[in-house]
Order: C-alpha cells, then structure tokens, then sequence
C-alpha cells in the first residue's frame, strides 16, 4: 500500500501480531550454559518491558501456542553468527547454529517489538514476517581511545551494551598513547601508576586494575564482542616513556605529556630492553585476552627512523605471534614486511595494497567516515577536522568494496568506527560523537549493500533517535534526519 | 518491521492479500445509473487485467465471499469526493456518499493491485488494508494550452484518462490566445474557421467542433472531471482580431500571429459590439458547459488602458452570471472590482489579497512550482524558463496554505497544473512536461500536508514510473527519483 498517489489521507495496512501473554515461556532447545545465558538476556529485557515472568524452559517436552522458541540447528548457510527469525501471531521462532546467531535474532526482536504500557497488564507485540539474516563482515569494529581520557569500567560497559544492540562485535581499546597508559601490568607497574596519571589537559586520568580489566572482556564476551586491546609503538609512547627512564634512548625520563600534537615520542629501538618491555606488555595482555588480536599501533611513527622502524614491526608480530595471537596495526605497517595473518587498519588508505599484496587482510576505518571524533560541521561543539566535517551521511553512504580500487571485498575483514578522545570528557561526549554515526557503521559492517541507501537509513533512524531519547541517550539531532 | 538498524539481509512482512478468482462478482448497492457506470469502469479496468467475466451483479441479495462490493451510504464526513476501502482475504468493500467518491476509491483500488500474467488463468490481487480517504482542496486542476498549439480530441481524452487516475477533478482548457482560437462559436463562424487555422510556428492548427467538444465535457464527466473553458480576454485575442475587423478599434483586421511574444493584442473596449461578441460567446460557451465556471483569462492586458480593464471585467462576470455561471479569472482581475463568487487564479501571486479582501477564492498555480511548462533543467529539450526551472522536487516540495502570507488555507479553493503548449507539438511533449510534476500537483491538491513530504514521493513515483514505462507513456525521468 506504500505506493499510491496520492497519499490518501489515512491508510492502515493490514498488520498481523504475536504479543506477549500472561503464559508465554520462553523455550529453548537445545539447553547449554551458552543458550540459557542468551535466552536469559531475552527474557530480562522483556521481562523490564511487561508485568509477566515469562520464564525459561530448558528442552522443552512439546511446541505450545504463544511461546518464544530459540533452537540451535544446523544450517551452514546462516555461518557462525546467522539467524532465522519467524514472527507468527502464535509464536516467535528462532533458529541459528550458534549462541551468537541466536544472540542477533535477539537484538532484531527487541527492536521489533512495542512495550505497550498504557494498558494493564503492561504487554508488548510485534508485526508478524519472516527475516533471514547473516553479516556481510566478520569484523564490525568500535574503537574507543581511553588514553587522551580515561573512561570508567561503567562507561565502557554502558558503550558495550549500545555496540552490541547494533550488532557489532569488536571493541578496540586504545589504551595508550602519549598522555595516558591505562591498563596495569604487573612487571612494569609504573606504566600505570605514573603514565596512567596523564591525560590531554591534565583531566580524567586512571587505569585499570587488571582485575577491572578482566571484568570489561567477561562483560563484552557476554554480549559476543571481543576485545582488541591496542598498546600503540613505537610512537605514541610518551606516557611509557615518563614512567621509565631506561625506554629513552637518553635514559631520561619524559615529562607526562597533556597536549594533542602527534608523532614526537619514540620507543629506543636500539636498547634490547625496549623488546623486553614489548615481551612483557604483549604476555600480559595476552593473559588478559580471550580473542585472538592484540593490537600494537605502528601509526604516525614520525620520531623513529624508517629501517628501525620497519626491523621493529617485524620483531613485535614475532612476540604476538609467540603468545598465540594475530597482529593488527595501523596501515603504516603495511609498509613494512608483514606476514599474511597480519591486519592493517587502514585511516587513510595509503597502504593498504601493499598490505594485500602480502597476503594480510584490511579493516578499514577510513577518517573521512568512519573517524567519530571528526566535528560533524563547523559548529560542532567536540570533536576535530582535519579528516574533514563528517555528517550522518558521510558516515553512511560509503561501500567499503569500493573505498579503494586496490581493495576488493575479499580483502576487508570488516569495519571499524574509531572514536578518539582528545576532545571528549564524558560518556555524553562519547555517544554524542557516536550516534547517529556508529549505527550507519554498524549498518555497514553488517547489511548487504543492496538492500541499504541512505534514504531508508535516515527515515529508520529517526524511530532509532525517539528510543534513544527516552533512554536518555545524549545523540546528535543531525539536521539530515526528520527526527521524530 | 521498517525501522531495523542494521537491516536485515532479507526481510519479508507478514502479508495478506484479496485475490480476484473465477467467481469474483461486483456487487452494487443502490443501483443507479451512475453506480452501475462506475462499476462498469471498474470492471472494465479488471478485465483487461485477468481472464475472469467479473459481472455486475445490481442491489444483490446477501454478501458473499470473494467479492467486491461498493456500497453508497451516507456518512457525512467522507463529504462528496471522499471514500472508505477495505481489503481483506475475504472481499473489498468500497464504500463513499457519492458516485464521485466511489470512482475515487476504484482508482485507489487500481493503484493497489498487480495484475499475475505469469500464471494461468491470468489474475490479480492486492495487499489488504484500510483506507479512508477525503480530498483537501475541492478545485484540483490541470489547465492545458490548445491554442498556442492544437491537439486532438484523442490527445484530450488520453490526457483527461491520466488526471482522473491521479483523483483530479477540473480540466481547464486555454480555447483561445493570440495564435489560435480553438472552439466553435456558431454566431461567430470565422472565429474558428479563420482565428483556427493559425498557430505558433504555424504548425498543429485547428479547433473542436461543438459536437466534438460536447464529447469532451461528456467523457470528462464520466470520470468526475468538469471541463472549465477559457476564452482569454482583453488580451491574448489576437486570432479573434484577426478573424472579426470590426473588433478591432481600427476596423482592420490584424494578420494571424505565429510567434510567441505576449501583451500587444486587445479587443476594442469602447465598441459596443465587441460586448455583443462576448455575449454571444459566453452564451454558446455556457449552453456547452455543465459546470459552473467559465474562465474569462484577463492576464497580461499590457495593451489595454487601466481603467477601461476595470471596467470591461466588471462587465464580463455580469455577463457570465448572466448565464448562471461563476467567472474564473487570473490573477490580475483581482485589481478590478470582482463579485465574491469569481474566482482569481494566481500565477505570480500579487494580487491573490485584493481578490481576497472582496471575498474571491483563490486557485494556486504559481509559476515557479505548478507552470508544468517550465523546463526542467538547462539542457530541458522542451519548454521556457521565465519562472526558473522546475525540477520535480520544486513541483512537489510547496504547501498552498504557507505559499504567501496573505493567504490561508480556507481562501484557497483549489491548485491548478498548467501546461501552455508553445514548444509542445505531440501528445507525448505534453506527457513528457506533465510527468512526475502532474503528479506532484495532483498529491499537493488531494493529500493532507502532513501526511505527505518529498522523499515519500520520489519513492512512491518511482514504483508509478515502472507502470508508465510500461503502458508506453512518455515520460521524464528526473535524475532526482530513483526510478525502478
């Protein structure tokens, strides 16, 4: 009915439900400690939105009207985070082959539904149809710079939750820079206690605990997203350098650094301690870190010599690979002789074919879209725009199989939006620069880039911007968008 | 399901559908002559859609399945154009006060459904849903120039097909300018035999028989459309000067006029004869016309003095009235004394408040937004540009109640396309300037403001431009709209 002309003047399709009800369980088969804990996300969320207790009924004897049912089956085709998703008037039916996909469905079916609170008991429905859903990247990243400022285990729980209702699947933690270290390690406990007291203009300084750490990837990992941590070398390290004399080339410790110029500071590549140093830090980490990637910088080396340079990335993904995990840097790497496990995180696109042309995939995170921190115009109160004012739409209406000729899909492990925080002092600053930008990454990262234009996008959501009002999220009322 | 961020790779609503099948019956209650007409379009329309016999079954008994049923019945807020149309599995009830509001609604009926020619018998089925529908404006107009240019009876009938599809309801015919004078005047036989014979360039002369008009108006009101004549005076009457010397204050008759220049011709306001002329043709104009307006032009009398223009309208709608029919007028009548029953139709807007402040209404067609003859674009290959380009969101992107300070909402009575016809040659010129800006207007005049806005329509057109592709209409393809 969304084509006449003209518009008459009210017009209903005719719109079939499934609601919930008093009696609606949610049935889950098969019960592991994987799908109850997904099934139990479901039915807390439901459970906030309605008066009912909808419980959890592990393998269920025999199907029943009004009931929620999330399966594992196989079917290769949905891969390792697919679903299935079918919206009768008698019941909601779920299917992936793994936790994730089930996980997915779930995030689809709470934005499908309506709380209906003006009514008692407090209900909530859906529109009927079928979806059938898979990710077109394996990557759909987040980076958040917690060295420019820290930002608390509360703030980036918040952050998560946001991520993974987008369905991304990858928070990538800028933990140090030039101002600030903040993670812990235990051989080198000066990294946090004196570089992790820095930070751009002397506020939101802090670290944290390996414990709290620990605390932050359980969170994500609940939610399906891994963690990237990211300790950027050989630049980038001024806050190492304050901490330990001996890092310096001179033996002369560094001032804590609370300005934002870029590409001073440098690692001593000639001092065997520097790798000793690198050891540490990486083994630690690699302790801390369940997922596969440890991030280790490489961009805007501008204080290191370029052979020194070059010998350096080589001996670091040695050390990453010792400790069982895949190398990711900066694009600057691809500069350098990389192996084929390697990922380089392309911002402006300069390196990235030589990259390919070693067998290593590419993220891309290109500034002029996909940077968070860049100013949305001119009168942006955050933010920076030396990558150029980046709106609603300039975050959105890119392909990322065609950022590049050198670059094919086959090429890009995925998408990342990169949030740095030289400008940014509060979780309102973080999602201010986030929405409605993450969600058009998010978008990217995930959907077929047949079935998204920029007009839908912007009309989907402006029904995004009413919840994130009344969740209090801070956002951007980009003028692009006929909020709602 | 609409508002999924990230979308799905494959979505698909729950949907519902009426089909036609073998058995399907009109069913019609009461039936009058014009119930059963206006079921007859409806069948017809049907027919050449499917292989069914789909008969008109007149006042029938009890409700069946699978039917269509049209039903007048009063309820007065569907006022006497509006409708209420529901589809279900089951069957569609059209229901209006009127005759008028039935067709309205079967024109709706056959924008909803697709014809299924892949499969045997051939059929046709629609989504369900509910609609209620009522127009804004009661004047929802398209004028046409046939006397810069002549076109045939069949181009009118083609063209007058196209309006009532998009629920216009008024054809307002430009019968006679400097070039040509288009209309059998029995009293006055030279005005079409000679004023007839002459055109822009000299090509595509003529003029309609009063038989041949006569079926004009009869076809037009079959699809709810009246016929609005306008014979331009004072000026604009070079081809009647041309055909009578003694209308002219010289007594010489002036040579047919083949260029496009405007302002330099005007009858002789001080010969009585001249009145004699007017009467006789608004007499023969009025015994033609079963609806209640004639146009009397009065635009651009540059050749005219003042006070005699002031005068000579006061004059014409006395005349008109005379007849017992309402004087439509552009703009500029709206400087002279006018009654409350004439009607100014703006083009420029400036003296939309004076006829105003006399208790006139007002008709919008504003040059820079309704003139359908205004190229497109630069490289328009049809068309002038006096009022600038009017691409199609100019056409669309305008609300008649904000379109000038001094006029609200309850002065307007309606919005008029108009097509002047000096660079169209050819049915498919007029389609060609027409489409998608005829249909903009069409929305602007049936659709309430709220419901409707630009990226609405470019969607919903582009789905029309598929269908106009296919019945073979010419059309232009706006780089704006992302035709299908």
């Amino acid at each position: 009915m969304n084509h006449l002309i003209p518009l008459p003047a009210s017009l209903l399709p005719t719109q079939l439900e499934f609601q919930l009800g008093p009696d609606t369980q949610i049935l889950v088969a098969p019960a592991t400690p994987e799908t109850l804990r997904v099934s139990e996300f479901l039915a807390a969320a439901l459970r906030r939105a309605t008066d009912y207790a909808l419980p959890i009924v592990p393998d269920p004897p025999a199907h029943a009207r009004d009931q929620i049912f999330l399966t594992l089956h196989d079917d290769s085709t949905l891969g390792a985070e697919g679903y299935e998703l079918n919206l009768t008037p008698d019941g909601v039916f779920l299917r992936a082959q793994t936790p994730a996909g089930l996980f997915y469905g779930i995030q689809t079916l709470l934005q499908l539904g309506a709380p209906l609170s003006a009514q008692e008991p407090k209900t909530w429905r859906a529109a009927t149809g079928s979806i059938r859903d898979v990710p077109r990247f394996a990557w759909r990243g987040a980076m958040l710079d917690v060295a420019r400022h820290f930002f608390s285990v509360q703030d980036i729980k918040r952050y998560i939750d946001w991520l993974a209702a987008y369905k991304l699947n990858r928070l990538h933690l800028h933990l140090s820079d030039d101002q600030g270290w903040r993670i812990e390690i235990k051989t080198w406990d000066k990294l946090a206690t004196i570089g992790g007291s820095g930070s751009v203009g002397g506020k939101k300084s802090g670290y944290y605990t390996q414990d709290e750490y620990r605390e932050l990837v359980a969170y994500a990992a609940e939610r399906f997203i891994v963690i990237v941590p990211e300790i950027d070398t050989p630049g980038h390290t001024n806050a190492a350098l304050a901490a330990y004399p001996e890092l310096n080339c001179d033996g002369v410790a560094r001032e804590l650094y609370t300005g934002i110029e870029v590409g001073f500071s440098s690692l001593c590549l000639d001092k065997e301690i520097t790798y000793q140093f690198l050891e540490d830090v990486i083994r630690e980490l690699a302790a801390l870190t369940p997922g596969e990637f440890i991030h280790i910088g490489g961009d805007e080396a501008h204080a290191t010599d370029k052979t020194a340079y070059t010998q350096f990335i080589a001996r670091v993904e040695t050390i990453v690979e010792k400790y069982g995990k895949r190398m990711v840097g900066w694009e600057e790497i691809g500069q350098t002789k990389i192996s084929a496990r390697a990922i380089a995180q392309l911002w402006r696109g300069e390196y990235g074919a030589q990259a390919i042309q070693q067998g290593a995939q590419v993220i891309l995170s290109p500034g002029k879209h996909a940077y968070l921190d860049m100013q949305y115009n001119e009168q942006s109160p955050l933010g920076l725009h030396w990558a150029g004012y980046v709106e609603a739409q300039d975050a959105y209406a890119w392909d990322p199989a065609t950022f590049s000729a050198d670059i094919g899909e086959s090429n890009i492990l995925g998408v990342e939006a990169a949030l740095w925080s030289e400008t940014l002092l509060t979780f309102d600053d973080i999602t201010f620069m986030a929405f409605p930008r993450l969600t058009a990454i998010a978008e990217i990262a995930w959907s077929p880039q047949a079935a998204r234009n920029w007009e839908s996008y912007r009309q989907r959501v402006a029904a995004h911007g009413a919840r994130w009002q009344a969740l209090g999220l801070h956002f951007y009322r980009s003028p692009q968008i006929d909020w709602e």
